[in-house]
C-alpha cells in the first residue's frame, strides 16, 4: 500500500481531484507512489496504449484485406464494437477516424494517410525495462517492433515485388468471422493489460514505489487513452486480490480469456493463412499458452546451456545446480 | 570496408589466425572493424543464438507433446535433420542431447532438467540495442521473453490448474508433419539470421564501426555456436551485394524461404490448434508476412496518434507533416 503522498503533494493532489474526470464519482487522479512511481506508470500505461493500436490495427488489416472492407463498413464494425465488452477510448476514436474524410481529396482520410508509424519512446521504454526486470511483455514488444518495421517502406516496397505470399481473400463467412475477431481482440486487450501490469507489480517492488495496483486500475478508468469499459474488472480484480501475480490468475479473467481462446486461436489461423501479419495477436496466444502451461521445452535449452557453455542446470528431482560432461558422450 | 586493425592488433590476429578453427582453408576469426565492433558482433550472435534454441526448443515441444515422441525418437529425428539444409552445431548438440542418460536415475537426462531457462544478458542487450536502433528482431526478443516466462514456474504450475486448453495430441500424418516442421525451422532460422544482420549493418552504420558482413558471416562459419551450413549462403549473399539491407531481400535466400512458407504457416496454424506456445515460429511468420508488405495498416496508428496526441502524420500524395482537428468531426 503506498505511504501516502510525500510533504506538499497532498494539496497538488486536492486540485487535480477536483479538475480531473471522474468515473462512477471517483476522481481519475492519485498520488501513486514514491520517487518515480507515477512516471512509471504513465510510462506503462504507454506500452499497454502501443500494443492496444497494433491489436487494432491488425483487426482493421484482416477485415481490409481479408474481407475486403470499405471505410463505410469499417466504420459500422468498430461503432458497434464501441457498445460491446471491448468498450474503449480507442475503439471509439477508431470508429470516428474511419468516417473522416480528407479534405483535399473528398476521399477517406485513412486511405491518404501514409503507413509508417512514428515513436516518442514510452513503448521503447516500456519494453526495455521489461527485458531488464525479466517481465514477459511480448503483445507490447511485437506492438513496438512493429512501429519500427513499419518505418522500412522502401525496404517493404522493394521484397514486395520478390516475396510472393498466398491469397489474402478470406472465402468464409464475413459476420461470423467479424465476432471472432472481436473476441480474439478482447482476449488480446486482457493479455496486454496483464502484462503491462505484472510489470507494474514487479517495478512496484524493484523500485520500492509501494503502488497500489487497484488505484492504477482505477484512474485508468477514465482520462487516458487506454481507459475501457475492462478497466472496471481490472480494478476488482486487484480489490479482490491485492497481491495477484498476474491478471491471467484473476478467475473471472481469466474465463473471459479462456472463453475467447479458440477464437483468438482461429484468428492467428487465419491470418497465417491469409499472409496478414499479426504479430500482436500471435504474441497474444502465445503468451497465454505458455503462461498456462506448466511445463515448458526450456529444459532444452537449459542442456544446450550447459553443453555448449557449461552454464549449469537445475533438476526437477534435487536442488542445486548441476553440470554434465556432454562431449565426453 | 574495414579500414584494417588498430596498431598493435596485427600480430595479435596472426596469431589468431593460426589458432582459430578453419573452414575451407579460412580461418573463423578476423579484425572486425573500430571500437567495441568485435564486442558487438558477438553479442548480436548470442542473440540470433538465443533465436536458435528457443526456435529447436518449440520443434521439441510440437514433436514431444504434438506427436508423442519419446526421447530416441527424438534423437532419431534431430540426428537426420544433422544432414540435411539446417545443419548447424545447435541441432547437432540437440541430437546429442536426447540420447544421454542421466547417472543418477539411468532415465533420460533431458526429463531430469528443470524446465526454467538462465541467461548471461546478451540476448537482453540485443533486444535492447535493436530496439533503440529500431531494427526489427521479434524472433530474438520472443526467445528472450520466453527464457523469462520460463522462469514463472510457481505462476504457471498455478495456472495449468485453472486454464484448461486444447487437447495437444496432432491426429494427422506423422511423418509429413516432422518434414514440414523441418522446412519451419529452416525459414525460421534465416529469418533470426537476417534479423541479426540487418542489426549489425544499422549499428555499423551507427557507430561508425566499419564492418564487413561477408567477413562476419565468414568467421561465424565455423568455431561458434550459431555456425551452420547456411553461414555460406550468407557469406555468398553478402559477398555478391556488400550494401544488401536484408537477407530476405537477397534472391536465392528469399526463393528458399519463399518455398518453405507454407509449411511454416502449416506449423503455425497446427501449434494455435494444439495450445502449444511457439513464439518464435510465429515471430518469424509476422516478420516474413510484415517485411514482404508494400502497405501495412500503421496509417491507422498514424490516425490515431494524431487523433488523440496531435502527433501528425504524413500523406501518401504529398510531402510534409499534417495535423487533421478530429474531434471537432
Amino acid at each position: 500500500m503506498p505511504s501516502g503522498p510525500e510533504e506538499g503533494y497532498d494539496r497538488v493532489i486536492a486540485i487535480l481531484e477536483k479538475v480531473a474526470a471522474q468515473v462512477q464519482g471517483e476522481p481519475c487522479v492519485t498520488y501513486l507512489g514514491r520517487g518515480s512511481a507515477g512516471h512509471y506508470v504513465k510510462m506503462v500505461h504507454n506500452g499497454i496504449e502501443y500494443g492496444l493500436m497494433q491489436l487494432l490495427a491488425e483487426t482493421y488489416d484482416i477485415m481490409k484485406r481479408g474481407l475486403g472492407l470499405n471505410n463505410e463498413e469499417l466504420h459500422e464494425v468498430y461503432s458497434h464494437w464501441k457498445y460491446t465488452e471491448i468498450s474503449s477510448y480507442l475503439v471509439d476514436i477508431t470508429a470516428n477516424i474511419f468516417s473522416r474524410k480528407d479534405e483535399k481529396t473528398g476521399t477517406a482520410l485513412i486511405d491518404v494517410i501514409l503507413d509508417e508509424a512514428g515513436q516518442k519512446g514510452t513503448g521503447k521504454w516500456t519494453s526495455w525495462d521489461a527485458l531488464d526486470l525479466q517481465v514477459p511483455t511480448p503483445t507490447i514488444d511485437m506492438a513496438v517492433m512493429m512501429r519500427d518495421l513499419s518505418g522500412y517502406k522502401t525496404e517493404r516496397k522493394a521484397a514486395s515485388e520478390t516475396l510472393a505470399g498466398p491469397d489474402t481473400t478470406y472465402k468464409g463467412d464475413r459476420a461470423s468471422l467479424i465476432d471472432q475477431l472481436k473476441h480474439a481482440l478482447y482476449a488480446g486487450m486482457i493479455m496486454t493489460y496483464a502484462q503491462g501490469m505484472a510489470l507494474i507489480k514487479r517495478a512496484s517492488t524493484t523500485y520500492d514505489y509501494h503502488l497500489d495496483l487497484e488505484a492504477v486500475a482505477r484512474i485508468w478508468r477514465g482520462g487516458c487513452i487506454i481507459r475501457a469499459a475492462l478497466l472496471e474488472d481490472l480494478r476488482i480484480a486487484f480489490k479482490s486480490h491485492p497481491g495477484l501475480p498476474n491478471l491471467l490468475l484473476d478467475p473471472p479473467l481469466g474465463r473471459e480469456v479462456q472463453g475467447r481462446q479458440a477464437d483468438l486461436r482461429s484468428m492467428v489461423q487465419v491470418a497465417a493463412a491469409l499472409g496478414l501479419p499479426v504479430p500482436c495477436l500471435m504474441a497474444s496466444l502465445a503468451y497465454f499458452d505458455a503462461y498456462r502451461n506448466g511445463w515448458l521445452p526450456a529444459n532444452l535449452i537449459q542442456a544446450q546451456r550447459d553443453y555448449f557453455g557449461a552454464h549449469a542446470y537445475r533438476r526437477t528431482d534435487e536442488a542445486g545446480t548441476f553440470h554434465t560432461a556432454w562431449v565426453e558422450d
